[in-house]
């Protein structure tokens, strides 16, 4: 199938079926996420890809006791990973200078196009796939699980497998809500209520008002999906990790 | 052109035609990027797509003079985004918490994954892109050239246009150096010195040991590339920033 269509038709899939996948495929798949864009071509990320059952069922409890954890095959969980690297630095001679929040930042974006192409490449042969968000809120639990050494941290994580459901397009803003011409235009009250007003106005958006007994849409994503608490509770464990493991500095 | 053929014939494009992009092929690169996961459908990134070749020049200064900026019609800068969600919030009565290194690792992830849906789209069109890694370094400058409010950080930019090269796809180490099975096996000195070998041994990387006039490939990275001294300096310069704009708390 064309890329276009492929990205196009792209869904999160939450339900899987009991069926394997082809070793060359996986291979395949995997392989795209190396042909991703890397910085300086240094490649500073890696790519666990966790089959064994007993190792998901760990991973089930980081990712919230998400379902289809233990029903998709394919675990993959995206590193940033200066490790490889140092260790080639300290082989040769080299003295590596990447204990810091940049070299951070450079390796989780190697991280995470690999992860992209192999999303879509996993898609094109008929595979779905989800993002876990999850994965940089419980980094450090994942990491003991995965037995991740020292400047390596999980970013992002996707599970593979064949679809067994076949969700509609998820709705997005329209197009002109995150493209700006030329420069950043800012948004005025006026414009974010004709931006939201198809979202704020579907039947799914009024289910969950109703579900929720909240007063609208973005109530529901500041006191019960996304809030200032949670959010500064994974910050600071997230924080605290990247000093262990070796990015940043104890302050 | 099938989605993994278009992966694995990426090459990173630096001369271009002096050839301008049909909008009907810009709009649908952009809406391909649309459709990449986003966190819980937030959409916490923008787009900035610029065009002005007075935009541009400045621009260029920040991406340390890379010529293919002015050769190339088309600039998108990815953006980590909160404004917009929180002008949002703002204007419904609800209290936004995404002032914190959570939330702004969050818009990141949703910025690059849009960006990569875009590049491959691009290239589905016969479009070359390059990615510039100079983004982090000089977020604060690109935000004031862009006009980025508070709490829009550019995380990446690519540029876009015809191809005026067409060259030979990049060396990568072998897969199974960024590939771990189940958990991470960490890497001895030996393991190291297989996986490097071919690379070490290129005739691109004798030609730059030699320009260079140091030992080997590592030393390149670490003494002209990436050095610490550098990756110290655009790391702090990163994290200031992100007080200014009001993801990190002054420490």
């Amino acid at each position: 199938m064309d890329a276009i269509e492929t990205i196009l038709q792209h869904r999160s899939i939450r339900k899987y079926k009991n069926e394997p996948i082809d070793e060359a495929i996986i291979t395949k798949i995997l392989e795209s996420g190396t042909r991703a864009s890397t910085t300086g071509n240094m490649q500073v990320y890696s790519i666990v890809v966790t089959k064994d059952i007993s190792i998901r069922e760990q991973l089930l409890k980081c990712h919230f006791g998400q379902k289809m954890v233990m029903e998709a095959p394919l675990h993959l969980t995206f590193c940033a990973d200066f490790n490889r690297f140092n260790k080639w630095c300290y082989a040769r001679n080299a003295d590596p200078g990447y204990n810091n929040f940049l070299s951070f930042m450079t390796s989780a974006i190697d991280a995470l196009l690999a992860a992209q192409n192999v999303a879509i490449a996993a898609e094109s042969f008929g595979l779905g796939i989800c993002y876990l968000g999850t994965t940089l809120y419980m980094a450090d639990e994942i990491s003991k699980i995965l037995k991740l050494p020292k400047m390596v941290v999980p970013i992002t994580s996707i599970v593979v497998g064949y679809p067994d459901e076949s969700p509609e397009l998820t709705d997005r803003l329209p197009l002109e809500a995150v493209i700006h011409n030329e420069t950043y235009q800012d948004y005025n009250n006026e414009r974010i209520n004709e931006l939201y007003y198809e979202k704020e106005n579907s039947e799914l958006t009024k289910r969950l008002i109703e579900e929720n007994k909240l007063e609208n849409l973005a109530q529901i994503f500041t006191y019960k999906r996304y809030t200032k608490k949670d959010n500064e509770f994974f910050s600071n464990k997230l924080l605290n990790f990247l000093v262990e493991t070796g990015y940043l500095e104890e302050q």
